[in-house]
């Protein structure tokens, strides 16, 4: 089989330089393109596998879109659809990480292009693997909703979640979440021996995604989501106190079910550490029955690299399917 | 009016060494020992003030306990209380930053001895300072707990939390809370770029005494207590989710009002960060009002420097209420 | 006596804020304006001595000048002198942080304002000492020349450093000495980590302010310095190789006469480390004999803050002698 | 072919368990055995190419020697060579990491069993790849002599380095060199924000393996070599002054003709960092020509991961030769 040519929008962040390492490595595809429009002409050092990769970047305008079989967008949110759009117009397939395309479009009131479908499949494979395979078009989860959800779609399925419930979950990011562009507030400085949360109040635009998808499962229960952010490069742990309908004997035998069959995710004994899941493809989750309390209520753990299994190594597992290879090819277990 | 003699036990743990460094910078006491078993013969450096100090640690035994006004045991758990016999039969007053006196007694079924009463102030002054100032000995209350219980007192005196709620609590403190014994799994190595829960499922030796100042401050809701352990040296923060009775208008007024005399509680409309409050006696609290949910909730986030407001600083102002002084005597604001 | 009006230009940066905390908290001064142009209007929250102060940041061109007894600059290199030569004019007096006046002009080719000399005191008080009271403006060193000069001045001074020798300097220094602004490759996640040099073949701009001090300390060898860039917020440590013109008994011995009675100078036999020196206005110097060798070498440690006796705590030190106080008053040995 | 039997001895400490990652990861052999002492009966989880291994841990007793064709030591210095003799005595071949048959032994004074040679290859393969392929038992060198001696090689074979110079290294290693045991002085809280020199004088165990191989080399100049501890798990910078014979018109074109054919060699024009080389086999190395000075002088920046092409990368590289097999084998470039 010869080698399948991938492009990439928006190279020059964190999740797609991620994106470019993993094609890079891909023992079934290679880049076609990479593209920066404030950094063209550049050149960026990546690691795929245990190889380093000089990927020079060209500008969106050059990138020959209809070369490529398949093309990831890491444009910002808000200007990544436009992309899909041309994407789809130069007869390639898009996976899109940016918001723009997830339920609640993460606010963006841009207007779709013609020819992008208003609702395109989201792809978190774990939960809904149907449709991917063959849409044109996939909108990549974000970081922080992939760890959440893949730690509570059990018990919401299953309807173990009280339905009334106030599902409080604390998550904490490492600044690679924030992006490559310079900030003051993610400066070293500012954010060694340092730990605070942001966005405060259930405001953060990943909600929607969320409690849409959770509405999926069959979950009618309230969510709050409260992130921090880590003096750690990468990584995200998910911490979620989830009120039951009653008590549950065996938490632990409901998540070992769930995912028996999921090469990307690791049900542990173990509580769960981002050093367990860095530059890796999983979600490593973990549930505990917290004692002392009158509520039936579950503590749930989730870790994930918020670069890989939260960004590239997910629409790389999504581009696999919609490229009918190995859900699994390319990609670090 | 000549300085005070003021004896610190256990003094080469980081509690102890803050002690020794607050004590020596103190402008109306002086250190009159400081001990360490395993590491006696020694000296420490710490820091006091501006500058620096040599503190030279004798045996346990060998403290002449009768010559302090006042003694501080940062003697490990459980083996704390004898001691603070000792120190009672020698004539001199103490503060115990262990676990042993606390509401609980952190767990510990070790026999009181004759001369220590088994119902001693718990040493939280912006909460329960009355009795502090005539009592012989005092329990200096957890790291974890002087966080929380600050946060939560305002909404709990006023009856607004909901009473059947379950009030979910993530906290995260720096490595420096876990002491300076020697462990594997504190090694650098294994702590920088890492994050994780321990003790989940509500079982940290600090809940009850938690749960004992909640119903004294007439709360009758449950707590969840989850800890994490962060790549910092030091500081706790408290993320803190609570279901309210009914819709509350401005929380925020809530906390002014309640500590408006505080010199130690800084209440911040913005989010308190670790970075506000290291080397700081100071609980800086922040409330948001949560959107999105149909219950009525509230997030509390409260942030400390675990060694200080957390530990040794706290028990310095219980001192200063025990010797007569102004109770920020000598305490970095 | 009155306190005394002191003005901050360029206040924005982590040397203008560690100014503004050390004047806020200074016995015998206060802080009458603090700039910042692209921050004006903004409120700095900064700690001084044991408080933290709001600093409230006004235009470059709205700071009364007159009104100040003697104003700090830490603005840029390059446009700092124009405004020594704005402050001059206005009546004060004036610390300049900037490269612009030291020797060497830290190769800026600005045109002096004709009220500025072309020589100023090089204020590096335990050097340089003289002068430095009576004039209306000093050139306050580099972060790094302060910690290599005061390592390696006893023994240039005392003639025995080879006079054809290579003094080669390896110097690390945390990410606050490159400045406030948002750059990429100071963001944590580029920094956490890592380890590199920079500036390498000594090229560095500081380069000129150390071979000429060390001229007038009678030096003739060559140096050459090779700074590094450490994952740590503050922080200098110096290590110096100097061959020496004869074997030497007790190099120790020189440090320790050399400044017995410098308050700022801290003489250890045990190894500096940056935890010793973090937020105090010292130099901590220690001196080692080379084994196996046929030179006769020396090693040199010399470890500081950055920002203190770095920047601004030998600012405050310098203005302490120019306003004729306790050259100790307000500094944190 | 089939797979082939590895052993691993003292496989707990950091250097160990990188060794078994690697060996799980390998694609021609297998891990037969993995032993710890004081960690015996339990599990380690290792990374090994991109996916995580558990590995169970006997007690060197216990291990069926005579099974493997090859057996790694990561015993420590002075217990290493009495198990490299039963090793041998078992009929498999052993690459020892400890300095116990290096050129020196460490400074270790234990006597050698009578089946181990005083003398074994130095497995440096790319300065002295001769006679390793052939030889039972190989030395695998230090982490810092690595770097040190990529970098100078080509120089001192060259003749290029002045006979009577004195060759100053400063190098920084991350906390995983000092090991997994657990001490004080390695807590997070006693190394974050910190840096600091040890050993100086140069007296560091690792200099007789430096001065021996660079005898061998041609080389007649003394080395003076300073260690430091980073904040950082992995890595080591070596920061070489090099004082030259004579003027050298293009030093790098010196280390990229000596290294063109090196697959585990990297010659950059960019200054090394530690971010370019963890987690990889690889040397990666630059030289710069000093600017400003009299005696003609080249610095050079060597950077490895410690404890890969520092320690089990090397070992592995060894192996592969030793085995037959293509020395890149299993190695992360």
């Amino acid at each position: 089989m010869h080698s399948i040519p991938i492009g990439v929008l928006g190279a020059s962040g964190y999740a797609g330089r991620e994106l470019c390492g993993l094609i890079a490595a891909h023992p079934q595809c290679h880049l076609a393109f990479a593209t920066a429009n404030e950094r063209r002409g550049q050149t960026f050092r990546v690691r795929g596998g245990s190889r380093v990769h000089d990927i020079h970047m060209i500008g969106h305008d050059e990138a020959p879109l209809g070369d490529a079989a398949l093309v990831f967008s890491a444009l910002p949110h808000g200007a990544s659809v436009e992309w899909v759009g041309r994407v789809l117009a130069a007869g390639a397939k898009v996976v899109d990480l940016s918001s723009d395309l997830r339920p609640g479009r993460g606010g963006s009131t841009h207007p779709l292009p013609d020819n992008v479908p208003a609702q395109v499949p989201y792809g978190l494979p774990e939960l809904f693997r149907e449709g991917i395979a063959e849409s044109p078009v996939v909108a990549n989860p974000g970081c922080y909703p992939t760890s959440i959800l893949v730690a509570l779609a059990p018990f919401v399925r299953a309807g173990l979640v009280s339905p009334d419930a106030l599902v409080s979950v604390a998550a904490a990011s490492g600044v690679s979440g924030a992006g490559a562009s310079p900030k003051a507030e993610l400066l070293f400085a500012e954010v060694t021996e340092n730990f605070r949360a942001y966005g405060a109040g259930n405001v953060h635009r990943h909600l929607p995604e969320m409690t849409d998808s959770l509405h999926r499962l069959g979950g009618s229960f309230d969510l709050l989501f409260t992130p921090h952010l880590l003096p750690v490069d990468r990584g995200i742990l998910s911490t979620i106190t989830v009120p039951l309908a009653a008590p549950l004997a065996d938490p632990m035998a409901v998540l070992r079910e769930a995912y028996a069959h999921e090469p990307f995710v690791e049900v542990t004994d173990a509580l769960p550490a981002l050093a367990d899941v860095v530059h890796r493809n999983v979600v490593r989750v973990s549930a505990v029955t917290v004692q002392h309390v009158r509520t039936p209520t579950l503590l749930l753990f989730a870790a994930i690299d918020n670069l890989v299994k939260g960004a590239a190594g997910q629409a790389v597992q999504n581009a696999n399917l919609m490229l009918g290879l190995d859900e699994t090819a390319g990609l670090p277990l």
